[in-house]
């Protein structure tokens, strides 16, 4: 990660070589050096700066072919291969009610997971504490730590220079401090996206809207194959997208966004019900006030889709968050109205694909995202050493 | 161009490096294979390669530095450069009922421009033979030309290989029929968003909408120093976003779409005048139909923003096509709905530019477009011979 410090196109030119050599690795097991400059069209001056920076910081290791298995006729070469005691990552998505943790190994494979819940007016350090907390009770040793991802609720601005403001600084200083490692953050629905469109419903798709609906609407769009981040980091706010220039007022300060319509509290205020499971039962039961608040949350859910499809042409959209347990009755009027809305060349075959991964998507995108391991984060140069990006 | 024909991530590998080599060679001048070794950081017999397939297209050729003026100790040092008799290319914007042609240079430096009317309902073989007697009554010596780029009104989908459909392959052929060359095309719009991101008024902005008010209602995105292509190539269709989900049909199949308010067929109806120019008179005369009709243009328009801009989060918004001539009476009301629909954190201090290139960026667009010389087209691998891309 110390190389990400180098300013400038020369820092990215050089994190690109890195990932480059990062995932031959991974893709084809240990290499020569040969090897990984004959597959890289590397020099190899510049391929012994790299490895040499990557074996500084333990992400790699040299092996022998001896020690791999690997036939080695003549001289026994040096291998270059994925640093197996590298160390653990860490995810946490702090939604506004509860906080979902995960471990990942170097080698990204989740090696534990929970939740806690706190009171939606919890304030920030606090949540930050009960994450750590929860983190000491998997009693699972975290080894040499690599990074830490997380996730927060609200967009999460940020300067050309990578630094995130508001409440995302606040969480990652406070994440840094106690773990002492680097710290990414980003807004956790842009996080679900990320994990749903890498390892979820929406694996191998480059072009990917992705919704949550929950006790707010967020999203994240996936367009030739990088998560957009727009100019202040703030892209994929579908949530607030207007339904109706005249509709009701919304907490962002507009009028008639989509939040106002397909939303937990706004489905609740339509359908007069106390909680969601409350309205999803009643709903079940026939219930006309539920049937009615679920039809017109689809009817603004798919229009708002249609103009975000003209847009930007995606070919998948995933659906999450809590709301769409409703299936047909949600999704169903929010395909009648995509297809009235958008473009029939647009559209073609698009259906609303449930997302895969459940509430734990914010945490893995979380990983993914210190990790830096996904193609799709071409662009998202966001790791922060104790609140300097790095 | 040849090398775009490899399939699959070397190709697109190969072209990164090809382009890598000919953005140095621009940006630098002439260079030996020891400094473009250097400066690229590509292995000599990967460098070797790349500059013989560049050599072997003519893009670039080999020179002295004696020749160079350049001080050479030692032996004399043979330097790569472009070839400065490499061919001009050619650009043409096809739109309803008139096509703008563009001939640059090696060094994309325009050498001619004009333009030619014809009726609307002209059959494209047609338009295309128009086309062609404009670029002979120019006199200008097309040398060995490179290619020529192509722009078509209406959506261009497109498959994985990037043979586009419709009109825009029908004009494709018959081009390249007329000129023996590989030509590239897409929509008239996106082209014109590109050469405004690339050279207009959104020069320097890796974050850009831009809307085109004229017949119809087009549009482009650059997202992360991007073009947006989309999964079918349709991306952009921003007049066809909905305002209003009860409004009136549009021809796209839909309703309330943006094109039925704020095209110039939309506010001809609502102001109640015959053209375009008569209309803009009425509204410098202080006629209220007219005022009225650009104000329900300019707040639709800037709903349609709000929306677009929560979703991709642009640092600015370019306003083209006659419609814009209305200034103020228009883009006032739009700036007014954006800010009142816009999240504050997105909408920051946006404003709408008016466009810088006029009615020929389409036509620069194309030449950008066959020459490939902008970054913005990373990811548009849209040159095709004959039919077929390469």
């Amino acid at each position: 990660m110390a190389s990400g410090a180098e300013p400038g196109v020369l820092g990215l030119v050089r994190r690109g070589h890195e990932e480059r050599i990062l995932a031959l690795l991974r893709a084809r097991g240990p290499l020569s050096r040969a090897e990984i400059a004959r597959l890289s069209g590397l020099s190899r001056s510049t391929l012994s700066d790299i490895v040499g920076a990557l074996q500084e910081r333990g992400a790699v290791v040299t092996t022998t072919a001896a020690a791999t298995g690997r036939r080695a006729p003549g001289r026994p070469a040096e291998l270059i291969t994925l640093n197996p005691a590298a160390g653990r990552t860490l995810g946490m998505d702090f939604g506004h009610r509860r906080v979902h943790v995960a471990v990942a190994d170097a080698a990204q494979r989740v090696a534990a997971t929970g939740t806690r819940s706190y009171a939606r007016s919890t304030p920030w350090a606090r949540r930050v504490r009960v994450a750590c907390a929860l983190v000491e009770s998997f009693r699972v040793d975290l080894g040499p730590l690599t990074g830490v991802g997380v996730g927060v609720t609200g967009p999460v601005p940020r300067g050309r220079d990578g630094r995130p403001g508001g409440a995302a600084r606040e969480v990652a200083e406070a994440v840094g401090e106690h773990f002492g490692v680097p710290v990414a953050a980003d807004n956790n629905t842009r996080l679900a996206a990320l994990a749903e469109a890498a390892r979820g419903a929406g694996a191998g798709s480059s072009d990917l809207v992705y919704v949550r609906l929950s006790d707010g609407v967020g999203g994240g769009i996936v367009a030739d194959g990088r998560l957009l981040r727009g100019a202040d980091g703030t892209a994929g706010e579908i949530g607030h997208v207007p339904v109706d220039a005249a509709g009701p007022p919304c907490g962002c300060g507009g009028r008639g966004c989509l939040e106002t319509y397909a939303s937990i509290p706004a489905v609740l205020d339509a359908s007069g019900g106390d909680d969601l499971p409350g309205a999803l039962a009643a709903l079940e039961a026939g219930d006309a006030a539920a049937r009615a608040a679920f039809e017109r949350a689809g009817r603004a859910l798919g229009l708002v889709l249609a103009g975000v499809c003209n847009t930007v042409a995606p070919e998948r959209i995933v659906v999450g968050g809590e709301l769409a347990a409703a299936g047909g009755a949600l999704l169903g009027p929010a395909e009648e109205a995509l297809r009235r809305h958008a473009l029939p060349m647009v559209r073609g075959d698009l259906r609303l694909s449930p997302a895969a991964l459940g509430p734990g998507a914010g945490a893995l995108g979380a990983i993914a995202l210190v990790a830096h391991d996904s193609p799709l984060l071409a662009g998202y140069p966001f790791l922060m050493a104790g609140g300097t990006p790095v």
